[in-house]
């Protein structure tokens, strides 16, 4: 299962210590024109590198073999690659024969009985790297109908952005490494990431999203539902361990009366004096921005010995070397809004609008 | 997209006030005796007309069609129905040109062009009775290969359980009309749910999900992993907010040393000393309990007068007759064990284990 | 799988002699005024009783579930079911232990290690009521944006039509019991299956079928090609052992200056000078009508002894009881009249038309 | 819709004349080793460059990119691409505005509005390539269990094998160009081709195919028929027009009496003394050989002078330059065995055998 969607389709393959990434992007509509430096943007945003990420150096630049005519998509499939130009595959060597706590190791070897063991194989995160390219396109197919969507943490360890879904900038989001849309907050949380860092230890978050511009009638009745859609896409990322869209987790301990988003009438077009139902009612948007947050756990490799065992059962301590985040909220951010803008393109070709 | 599944899989049709509800289900394996006493009592499970409950007096019974030679399963697709007994449409009369607040009934006419008003027609929780009777002849599979599902009252407005997934005792579950495996937490969960309805309010919760039984190995890499096909699951249930798993958004905030689950061999298997991943590694199950949350909103509506607006845009003030539950949680312990069991049972085929 | 379809999809359940089929029909486009007289018309070319036809005696009547509103589709999926009436089940004691020849009783045995065995079970081609009962609601959707589809019995053993696609007067088809737009051929194939009859025989035959009204653009590339479609729809009907399309097998052995079709321009508007594409090239329509045959091998059930073995691997003499078609032709053209009209509809939405 | 199949699944990518096609297959079962030699030699039998084929030079050459450890799989998605080395872009800068006869041309302008004209771009049968390597793969694992797959040609023009497919020998196929397994008739075949190419003319004809070695049970019932996937399969190939499998359309004129294939036990097995099933009894293999026939049009692009229309709708004379085979069935061969590689593994992953 390594295709998402349903009319608007991904499919992905490559493994972490490859030669390549390659993803095929099915559905796409036909005519748009692509801003290939938007794309080559979004990869940066994803890239490692940052002060707060791991030191792999990836170009991660996408190479596209099909879909375009002069620059503008034809309704053809969109294949494309993305090299792995920074194989460190020796520093993977002694983990051929141990499964990595909390990692996928163990799980792909019962599963397959063979497993790429280098850099997580085909169970690391560098995978969104094509969800990231994949969804830049369908961002822009968006764009043109006026939907935008925006991700950034809102929080990171201990450290809580407190403010609601309405209430932040979009442009204060890339100010910071982090991608918090709040300064101060911002510092305060690379200031957990750090900390933790600093005891060879990770730290946990939440990235929030917020898609606006959607029109009504976007999401299918019952098991089609645009919160079961964005779900199984959130889920789907690595590291990923909750969704809630709306009034969410928060919903549940609060009275109906405090939670009814009222009908009012605007110019004559209906709309809600209030947005807990997250733009969302009965599976269907509707025309509020769609609001939902995605929880992470920490990240499960640290860098400090770690008790394991290997694959003949044996106990062995765990060195790991090699390059990795203590936190992945800043670079999730963008594989969030990727994946909600491939939901949402999918879904909105599969209401026909 | 009335069907969910792959391999197994169900289909469902329905209104709330139609004649009767329909299910198909697909994939079921050849060989398995049904105890349809088993899922008449599941069906009981979510009858409304518990002292907490709608005073509708449906008796729920299932009627197959199709499926079976002397009770026994051929692999065919099995067919029933479910006759909705107790039609109170008048009641609904008042509803024909008017939007319920945090109802589907804007989004569906909006959609649409046209809707069933009675009850909220196909968006009504009505249809969660197809799942549990699907459920139900899942759950019997899972039965036979040593899988066992609980689902519980966790939480309900203010009240929590306090307890972590391997604290519970699941035979305490039904002893009481909230469905939480804890007498004490119950008697004030069923306060909480009295308080809000004497005063016309609702009040939401969050169920907690327990799969037992189950093999390494099962939920497929990348958009196929368990937890995503978990969350769509249960983010398809009228009024779920919310999903996580193992740690869920508690380990947001959290260190990783805190949360990763160390590898330790057991009798020369492996196993692991903690379970904060919710029994799933790189989207496959590890062999660990799997462990998941639902969070559902308040009942959308109260019983007392609410400010909307009617589909010609002008205000209007609702008074809603008609029988309505104050709180779901309890009603939807049985569909969120259903459409565990649904998910688990396709996932176990799609691995082909 | 027992679904059929993209986005209109129908799921089928229901043996020969249990109570009764069931249809799920998804994907309906709200606000069709449905002629139910004009469903139950199609039924009755179905139903067994013609004096070609089996002797079963089934009223065939379409009971709906849900679906609709006044009459009027509301997009929520339409269920129904067809009663069984006429059992004769103790017909087919005989039947438990002996496998048929050319029919799927010994395969349905080896794959499930179980079946009914009552007429053929689920492997029936009573199941084709329920694709008829859906297809006539597929028909009134598609004759609203005046597509029309026409299907017709254009062999029967050794007599031929000898008529193109495009020289027959659809009127005429139901002017004679084999469904034969020719009376004078549709006496002489009405001969050959009472010649075959008499002797205890069967015989088979050709449907031709013609879509008109189509718009260009139906159709995707590559997998999802609308004869691609077509093919999956009609080999999955009982008997069926081949589909062409246009110039279809004759073509193979013609040249290419003899079949192809000549772009010519008619009031500003693109169309071809003849239709050996059979109104498809690249998988997608082209304006012109849509040509296709199916092809149905003789029916496999003779009424004079025929020698097969047991369960138990032992030869057995088979002596036949029950109701039969000495032809399926004349029965067979509503069914594949259905799945055109359920493939098309399928293909349209698909492409958003 | 460029995905083909349910668990084994290949998405397909690339136009004619862009840097390259691109493949992923996904559902491989793992630990798989993988004869890399023997996906060229299937690659090198769809090549081009035969004497009764186009000159155009491409090496054809697979890069895998993910999938393996080692030369074995591991389960994870198999990514690959096919350059295109041969560019002659500028031949066809003529039909930039031109829609090629019987060709793809104007039904994609139409559909997209937009088109990549170079050689058909997608609608080219170069991307059958992607088909020949996943084939290959599927091939291979398919040998592991006993099956093998042979096509070859059984009829070009009006020279027919007249040879049923139990009477021919696999290892003829490759002695001759045409692939047809008897040397004197692939001589008069050979004639046929060069004499239409001598006229600047084409010819079509008929690709027969066999699989041996299937366990009972394959194919899913109604829908999901192995001969409607096989049906699917095939009709997607550019060029075919027809497809029947066992007694095909030659059963629609005979007597059941002649086509039934009575069950015999064979050591306490059963089979059948006769094949007219082609291997299929109600949509489920049954053990014996599966037959069918795919029919091929002549091709569309005659090397001589045609008429035809631009994009403006005015007629115009079209001169074809480029590189174009006078016959597909010889370079077709491999696509068919490919398909039917790629359906059955995909069928027997489904049955779960």
């Amino acid at each position: 299962m390594n295709t998402f969607g349903n009319i608007f389709r991904i499919t992905s393959a490559g493994e972490s210590h490859g030669p390549a990434l390659t993803g095929i992007v099915d559905g796409m509509p036909a005519g748009v024109r692509i801003d290939f430096d938007a794309v080559e943007a979004q990869m940066a945003r994803r890239r490692p590198g940052g002060a707060l990420a791991t030191a792999r150096r990836e170009t991660d630049s996408v190479t596209f073999l099909s879909g375009f005519m002069d620059g503008v998509t034809t309704g053809t499939p969109i294949a494309f690659t993305i090299a792995n130009a920074d194989h460190h595959s020796q520093d993977y060597e002694s983990l051929r024969h141990t499964f990595r706590p909390s990692h996928a190791d163990y799980t792909y070897q019962a599963k397959y009985g063979i497993r790429d063991h280098r850099g997580g194989g085909r169970s690391s995160a560098r995978e969104t790297a094509v969800r990231v390219a994949a969804g830049a396109l369908a961002m822009q197919a968006l764009a043109q109908k006026g939907i935008k969507i925006y991700a950034y943490a809102s929080q990171i360890g201990g450290v809580a952005l407190g403010k609601g879904f309405g209430e932040i900038d979009p442009e204060l989001i890339d100010t910071n490494e982090v991608r918090c849309p709040d300064m101060a907050v911002a510092e305060r949380m690379a200031a957990e990431i750090r900390s933790a860092a600093s005891e060879g230890d990770t730290v946990g978050g939440i990235i929030s999203c917020v898609i606006t511009g959607l029109p009504v009638g976007v999401g299918e009745p019952i098991y089609g539902k645009f919160q079961a859609m964005l779900a199984s896409a959130m889920m789907s990322i690595n590291a990923a361990h909750g969704f809630d869209y709306g009034m969410g987790f928060d919903g549940c301990c609060c009275r109906g009366s405090q939670m009814i988003d009222p009908f009012i009438a605007e110019n004559g077009r209906v709309t809600t004096a209030s947005n807990n139902s997250g733009g969302i009612q009965g599976g269907i948007t509707n025309g509020a921005p769609v609001t939902f947050r995605v929880a992470f756990k920490p990240v499960a490799t640290l860098m400090r010995p770690v008790p394991t065992v290997n694959d003949d059962g044996e106990p062995v301590m765990l060195h790991v070397r090699g390059r990795h985040d203590p936190c992945v909220i800043p670079r999730a951010v963008p594989v969030v809004q990727a994946m909600a803008a491939i939901t949402t393109l999918d879904a909105m070709l599969l209401a026909r609008i």
